[in-house]
């Protein structure tokens, strides 16, 4: 049963079922995505075409010559079950249904996706979806979505979303941060697959680094529970679930038929299966990246290196906050920093190097030396704020300081950037980004995110711990 | 005394001591601020020339020939005393002096800063700084800061900041935002002026209808609060406080030598005064944004309309979790709503209209009027998620919708847009923000401004209503 996973993600060949050559459809924008950068046999079909953008069209699945692994169908809702009948027939392995019209609009749509269900499994086909947008696999230029344009290949973050549009705005924030994904799965109204079955997939799938889950419901707790355990002991998993009040699962119910069940318990699971819980699409987003590019820190103790003393202040408050420290530094640490910055600035932690921005980048960089090689700080933050962040030269000797550093043997530890400047500094941000360095928005965000996988990382390694000690 | 305020923010008159031609000196950077805008009359000081910029130069600030209202001082430290000592020979009413080097430094520079306190007041100079980034008056055209451009006219805003640099930051981002502001007012070390002079003056400042206080510390806690409770009672103040943590008290200290003293005391007396206290600077501006551009709300009942269910969801959550309300519409109203969207959509609250975007258009405006007329909505909050934010006309049809609605007499309730697109949708968002409908990116954000601008509401209300009935 578990290679519906290989099926969908690394098809040999696609059939997409309601294939147009109309713009104005679905299935032209399908068969685009799918001809952008899909490798493999691809199968158009509709019944009032012979060709569609160069590909031979069949009139049903049953005229389809060859294996069909994943079968795509977007049609009309009414004319998805006899669809995927023909499924079953050809003996497609999964079977991706975007159409909605099912257990999301009420009885009539329950009725209509149960025989949809039931149609799927006396062929043995798995059903993803109904009311779903689809699914990439990145690294083989697979688009099988309403999205478009194809996202960059070498990622290693996959997000499972059950939430089509808000899943890709998600995605699109985290391209736009130069993020890359391994697989995006968008599964609606989870009919058919299960959560424990999608997560034993990405157990497996050695492309994915880092798991993200955004949720509004979990199909049969127990199996999600004991699977997400098994995960999470392999790689970090980070959890948004919505519909968490009563407004909110009232709402889940008319969006995806989702009985959201209840949250203290499922945050409760989640801690517990040693998984990392969001509050949100955009905080997951924030734990992703810095899990993805950056090591795990040891400890919560935080220097921080700013421009801008009142920035410094509330980054060191918000640090608190969220249960991270920001110790004054050892005298030796001070001692080696103290020489690179003004007579009036502060060696002490937050290292102010005070706005004297013509010394910047031999004060950002210098300080990002002597944080890592100090033994007392687990997890370094630069402030830069409106002339450091825009003053290129400088942004570039963070960069550089930062890679510098985790090339060492011994030295690693996390650094994450905070900043804070307009859009004029977006050019400087994406250098560090692209050199693998997080960056986040302000210091309520930065601090927020950075204390999230600091006790993430303090739970994985006393799990790891007593595992050694308890094999 | 107040007067200090009208020669600091509408001076007849300004003498910039350490005016240069030289482009590397700040004197350089401050000439050109004020030529930029400045109505008055500017006398350049500088021993070394006679002419600056076309404007006639004089040796000391005892050659100048006529009064001088505001002395604005960008000298080096050690010449700054001298200065001072100038100004009360000379009778200027105000001075602001830029430089740092002084109590934030430690021992010697606290002398000196007493130096500095000692000469002003000989003179009765009301001194603003030392170690700040100056002031502007946008409506006048003054900016004496260290800060680059002149803001637009026609705001509303104050913003007063202990922190020059996190402060400018600030006022960057909220001009992005195409917030407009009165004054600001950076006054570092606040050697002399004290925080309840300064509150005095905006209290009066007619042009102010919101003030923001982005604070490390206060100067006599109690006449503060004093003076906060009158403010409050005539117009809302905002206020951040850093230094709360005891990293961020260490950081305060060498900022701007500020002793930020208890943070729960202070947190108390701001609500008792019937101020708001943002958790933030970024927060701050949220909240400024929402009571300067909308009206309060008379309760806490939320309406959502949304093109992504999950977005929804997450969104009633985040109300929901910082004590909004989003109950299900009563009948009439989703009878209103109902034949504008599909039969599969939901007009229950949040009004969910699905992706079906080619109706975006008559289906947002339509519902946000139903919203408008319904007795039990107090806020309405739209979603604009990719394809509903990226399609203008559907922008423009929510700013109409709104604009038209809150022209009706009785039908007064704030408008909170949350924004959820890359920044593709930069043209659109200013659509709003141009209209002046604040514009929140992404549910918590959204949901958290809501939240504090209806608590405010609410504590508002109650208080003018206890003092009609108590007269």
């Amino acid at each position: 049963m578990a290679d519906w996973g290989e099926a969908a993600f690394n098809p040999s060949s696609i059939a997409l079922v309601g294939a147009s050559a109309k713009s104005s459809k679905l299935g032209y924008i399908l068969m685009r995505n799918l001809l952008e950068g899909y490798p493999g046999k691809l199968y158009p079909i509709n019944p009032g075409e012979t060709e569609i953008m160069g590909h031979q069209a069949y009139p049903r699945l049953l005229d389809v010559p060859g294996q069909v692994d994943l079968a795509v169908i977007a049609l009309p809702t009414e004319a998805c079950v006899e669809a995927m009948r023909d499924c079953a027939k050809i003996g497609a392995k999964a079977a991706l249904v975007l159409s909605g019209g099912f257990a999301e609009v009420g009885p009539d749509g329950q009725a209509r996706q149960e025989a949809l269900i039931e149609a799927a499994r006396a062929g043995g086909v798995r059903l993803i979806g109904p009311n779903c947008f689809g699914l990439y696999n990145c690294n083989l230029g697979l688009n099988a979505s309403m999205g478009l344009g194809l996202p960059p290949k070498g990622g290693s973050i996959s997000l499972v979303t059950q939430s089509g549009a808000y899943g890709m705005a998600i995605f699109g924030l985290a391209q736009q941060r130069h993020l890359r994904f391994a697989k995006i799965l968008s599964h609606g109204n989870k009919a058919d697959l299960a959560d424990h079955e999608i997560l034993d997939y990405f157990e497996q799938d050695d492309e994915t680094r880092v798991l993200c889950l955004f949720l509004e419901s979990v199909s049969d707790g127990r199996a999600f529970y004991e699977a997400l355990v098994r995960v999470a002991q392999r790689k970090p998993v980070v959890i948004a679930k919505t519909g968490r009040s009563s407004a909110g699962r009232r709402a889940a119910a008319s969006h995806t038929a989702a009985l959201t069940g209840d949250a203290t318990a499922f945050v409760t699971a989640v801690r517990q299966a040693g998984a990392i819980l969001a509050e949100s699409g955009l905080e997951m987003v924030d734990i992703a990246e810095g899990l993805s590019r950056q090591p795990l820190p040891t400890g919560r103790r935080v220097a921080i290196i700013t421009n801008s003393g009142g920035t410094g202040v509330e980054l060191a408050d918000m640090c608190e906050r969220f249960g991270l420290s920001v110790p004054e530094l050892p005298e030796d640490t001070q001692a080696r920093i103290s020489p690179l910055i003004p007579a009036y600035a502060s060696p002490r932690n937050p290292v102010d190097v005070t706005p004297a921005w013509a010394r910047f980048p031999e004060m950002y960089a210098g300080s990002i030396e002597a944080l890592y090689a100090c033994n007392e700080v687990d997890i370094i933050i630069p402030i830069l704020l409106q002339r450091s962040a825009l003053m290129r030269e400088n942004v570039e000797g963070v960069s550089e300081a930062v890679l510098r550093c985790q090339r060492e043997p011994g030295l690693a530890k996390p650094t994450y950037v905070c900043w804070v400047v307009g859009r004029e500094g977006d050019e400087n941000q994406a250098i560090l980004q692209e050199a693998g360095i997080p960056v986040y928005e302000w210091p309520e965000r930065t601090a927020r995110t950075a204390a999230a996988i600091a006790v993430y990382a303090e739970n994985h390694h006393a799990r790891v711990e007593a595992a050694n000690v308890n094999p």
